[in-house]
């Protein structure tokens, strides 16, 4: 039994307020456009409940509607699973009305946050009881915890302190049947029974609705030195990583790694870039050391890029002086996504291989793009210390970009073969979504992605919840 | 249908080979004991599987034959989860013989060692490769990895380096029906899909059979600096806590508390055993800091216990001078369980609380304790970083320890109704098993237990894996 559209739409208003129900198209749209314009969806409406308690009642009127619902936070995904499909048959469910820090507790090194609330936002509350909450990733600023949670979200601090999987205590999660999961532990360790926590945790809202989260906290660091340096080839970066390791441990908190391609473009686009060595060099490393002690590290990163030249693993470099050369150093970095889309088409790979294997994939998957489309532009960048690099490809200068993006699939298959000789990744930490959700079959273990749907259908018995997200869903196309 | 006993036993026999199928009492005998004597169970045989295929085929021949299997390894566990039920009924799937570590990856820092192999072993594998495997207990010398992580182990190192969950890359599981989930991922990052591994990590056997796992390594500390130090209460050692990380950061990595009680035991009964302090003092801190570099770290804890002596947060203390004392500040701390079987009969408890509520915890339970069996001897030790702490009770001096135990289930009580006013677990690290099944469902959300008996439903629908063990097996007393 469903009830007739309108019904539903007069129920959700009653439990959200009228002006929390969002119907009309200028006010809907905003939330159905990837904002790389890689998907536009449409919906029947998008409902902005303020509560844990309207989520779940939102979610309940839902399921007996037989509606699917789609969890947005701050549309920042990079895999279309915030966005509604086409048919226009889905409800949006913002969750950026759930906005609240309900707690700061710096002595127990852990704060409560709701799933509306910016990653930039519990950045800034774990300042302010100074303390660290080191996810950190480009759209910090829109991003909120909560699709943070549902993506497992990586980012820059993930070789120190892991990814948002790693972060997170406890949650707070709506079923699909409107009932509330209270898992907002406190707890370093608690090992009463299975750990439902990360069942939901990266499962970007198809088994549950993340409300709330209990999030770890960290001393903050007190010094930081920050270099730029080039490095001859991806071998010598993973040298420099080791290096880095022996002489730093613990407070290696970042080494990225970024093609000279991925530097010329920020340094023709970003406004105010300029490069801080003298020289080019093919590849970069921005290496970055904290502590949580004072002025300890300057010696440490002295003694590390010595070394680091004595051993040919790096040939130029820069150590920032000044907090604003660190900032300039980072821009750099924080730039490389936003800049492709001056260059025309980009066919964007979010990968992991293992360590040791990174060199070999960078140089097979460079040949394997060029052999596919000569002229085509790698502007690599990545998470080194995770194995996990962003392998985007641009346009040949002056192709049709219509053209070039018809072979998206092509070159996805290309490079995924690479990455599963490797016995790689093709989504390190952007998830599945849509994008890629109709490559998993063919690189998931097979017992993996029958145990999924198991898992699905347990959860989400009517599939509701972002359904033909990460899965097929079973009718799709056919759901009302 | 279910076959008859001796027909499975003879089909078992040809899948792992006669001598690997137990069946004589005396043979048997040793896999049906808890160490501690809390559990003796029975069983109809002890199967040992070699291979990770012949495990999958044991799996489905119990599941056709309707006969439950109860995973074992170094029948180290502390709840009972890894022995059988009086009933006999059952079959202990020994882990054992899957004894190879499949390959040692230091580039990738990662190791690959299947179920069976000890903790020790992999420790001494990653230390042949001049890395650290971080996981440490007590037990690590019997403990096998696969225990480990099917009980989401703990133990010293866990603030440094996590749990067992956390230091786990992938796994190999056989699944309820005998299929291998082959999930032996070696990557850092990878979002494509559901979190199945943590599903099993913690699961103490019940929703699959461990048989192998992708473990982290990490680089090998090249200093350690070791401190016993008296401090006056729990609450000071917080503040070391706090004191020690903003003197070294990453680079505490182990902070355990202890009783005077505790260590009065461990002075009584363990051979050669000698106080470090002239004085007794009715608390002491086990701290170590550790680090990959050479000797940077005397200054360090020099200076954090000069300022810890300022502040009156540390009242006295000895610094480790050479391996031999450090060793012996260790066997302090790792004497303290084994040794309160000498003092009678002892009422466990392991718990956490939030960090800043483990003050208040120890103040109200010892009186709680107290109240309950005036003279009783709360031999207090634990993780003091993880806010983990083995609320131990020793019986009254002379008491008569039959008639102690028999208070076993009020004194858990009256301890946990304590742990439930502070937010916390009655399981920090040994997990649920037998002792603490009839608990769990007073303290955990009904929604999590709910969703627990679903999980288990759906990964093993007819109860052959571990059944009554974490959660009351549907029809139990009646599976034959």
């Amino acid at each position: 039994m469903t009830a007739p559209p309108d019904a539903l739409l007069d129920r959700l208003a009653t439990v959200v307020g009228a002006r929390n129900l969002l119907t009309a198209a200028d006010d809907v749209a905003p939330y159905l456009v990837e904002w790389r314009g890689l998907y536009r969806g449409a919906a029947r409406a998008v409902v902005r409940p303020g509560s844990t308690a309207e989520v779940a009642a939102v979610v309940a009127l839902a399921r007996e509607a037989g509606v699917a619902l789609v969890p947005q936070g701050g549309n920042t995904g990079l895999v279309g699973g915030q966005i509604p499909f086409e048919h226009g048959r889905e409800i949006v469910l913002s969750l950026k009305r759930l906005d609240r820090i309900r707690e700061v507790d710096p002595a127990s090194d852990l704060i409560v946050a709701e799933a509306g609330v910016t990653l930039a936002a519990v950045q800034a509350a774990a300042e302010a009881a100074d303390r660290l909450f080191p996810l950190s990733l480009a759209a910090e600023g829109s991003a909120t915890i909560g699709g943070n949670l549902a993506s497992n979200a990586g980012g820059t601090a993930v070789l120190a302190y892991g990814n948002a999987r790693d972060l997170c205590l406890g949650l707070e999660v709506v079923l699909a049947d409107g009932r509330v999961w209270n898992g907002l532990g406190r707890l370093r360790k608690d090992n009463t029974g299975f750990d439902l926590k990360n069942l939901f945790v990266g499962s970007e809202g198809t088994l549950g609705v993340i409300t709330a989260a209990v999030l770890k906290l960290f001393p903050r660091p007190r010094s930081r030195e920050t270099a730029f340096v080039a490095v001859p080839s991806p071998a010598a970066a993973l040298e420099l990583l080791a290096l880095a390791r022996a002489h730093a441990g613990g407070a290696v908190t970042t080494v990225e790694l970024m093609a000279r391609t991925a530097l010329d473009f920020v340094l023709r686009h970003a406004p105010g870039a300029r490069d801080p060595l003298a020289e080019p060099s093919p590849w970069y490393v921005l290496l970055e050391l904290s502590s949580p002690l004072d002025g300890q590290l300057a010696a440490t990163m002295e003694g590390l890029l010595g070394a680091a030249f004595e051993a040919g693993v790096v040939t130029d470099g820069a150590i920032a002086a000044t907090g604003a050369q660190r900032a300039d150093f980072w821009r750099l970095r924080e730039a490389m996504s936003e800049v492709q889309g001056h260059e025309g088409g980009s066919i964007k790979h979010d990968v992991a291989v293992p360590l040791k294997a990174l060199p070999a994939f960078v140089e097979e998957a460079t040949a394997a793009v060029l052999a596919l489309v000569p002229g085509c532009r790698p502007a690599v960048f990545g998470h080194v210390g995770d194995g996990n690099l962003h392998f985007n490809v641009s346009q040949p200068v002056g192709a049709d970009k219509a053209a070039y993006l018809a072979g998206w699939e092509a070159m996805n298959a290309a490079v995924h073969a690479i990455v599963a000789a490797h016995g790689g990744s093709i989504s390190a930490e952007h998830g599945i979504g849509r994008l890629k959700r109709d490559l998993l079959p063919a690189v998931k273990d097979p017992v993996a992605m029958a145990l999924m749907a198991d898992l699905k259908t347990l959860l989400d018995p009517t599939g509701i919840l972002n359904p033909g997200k990460v899965l097929a869903a079973p009718a799709e196309g056919t759901r009302r």
